[in-house]
């Protein structure tokens, strides 16, 4: 592996419910030494869901880390132990109510490598149907759902209230379909 | 604001060199409090430099959070008070060795919006040149640097080596601009 990093010592710092935090010693490829802070999270899901006339599906909610509301995917941590497709299911439904049979493995997104383990996977849901009696979200989540087009998510974005990367990734992919 | 949360504690966790982490105890749109993780990151820059024969420069590097080695386009820390194209044109140099007079902002991506605050802002350099007496990269920094084609970036996707968020959204920016 190139430019290996060895452990030789793990210190830990945090253990929340969302993440944990470690600081690490590495022996670096020269033999010096370096420290690694590092963020363990447990890895999420996100879902580009496309309605029957090509309009995606976002959330709008809060982030308490950016102080503002933001235009994403839905989205959410994988549960320990849960599968992903099924993960990806449930998020679909808790933020928008909608269910679907023909669910795709798109895109493994790392978001932060240097300092975190962060995977987002990220599946195309198509065919989309609204369930009768969907899961609720958590008590502490809170989001609002529209459709868009591929024009107002590109305005979104413009705009900045789309900025992160799984919705970008997703606007992107999303004009290369309807591109073709 | 919609669905805002109005911070009522904050708790610092850990101070350290890259990241700060502290929990806050938020009340949420319906009155009732909850526990905020978060990470604070000074922000980056990410840098697609882009070759005279359309070819895309990335570093492979060894990312600690991840225990292995992966391909990404040139990128680093916003040091405290630096100019982001400044920080752009610092990190191109000392990452490959690359100068450019003809570099542009392209977007500001938004990685982990759940916990963390960090962007990182993409520049696109155009016009590269090799600089005569490039500074050198931390001591603590191992990269290795290649020219790929979109194909071979593509096939770097496939394969996993090309994973990260920024880079992906670099190699959908360059496929969209190689084919028009």
């Amino acid at each position: 592996m190139k430019f290996e990093e060895k452990t030789i010592a793990t210190e830990p710092i945090f253990s929340g419910r969302v993440i944990q935090v470690q600081v690490d010693t590495v022996t670096l490829p020269d033999g010096e030494q370096a420290k690694r802070e590092i963020v363990k999270h447990p890895g999420a899901v996100g879902i580009i869901p496309i309605t029957a006339d090509g309009k995606l599906i976002v959330v709008e909610q809060y982030r308490k880390a950016l102080n503002r509301s933001i235009v994403e995917i839905p989205a959410g941590k994988i549960e320990p132990g849960e599968d992903l497709t099924v993960c990806a299911l449930r998020e679909l439904e808790e933020e928008t109510g909608y269910g679907t049979q023909n669910l795709t493995y798109l895109q493994e997104v790392v978001t932060s490598p240097g300092f975190c383990d962060e995977v987002v996977h990220i599946f195309v849901a198509r065919d989309i149907f609204k369930l009768d009696n969907p899961a609720a979200l958590d008590d502490d989540e809170f989001v609002e759902m529209s459709a868009i087009t591929l024009e107002e998510a590109q305005n979104l974005m413009a705009q900045g209230a789309i900025c992160d990367a799984k919705t970008i990734i997703a606007v992107m992919w999303l004009y290369n379909q309807q591109r073709k």
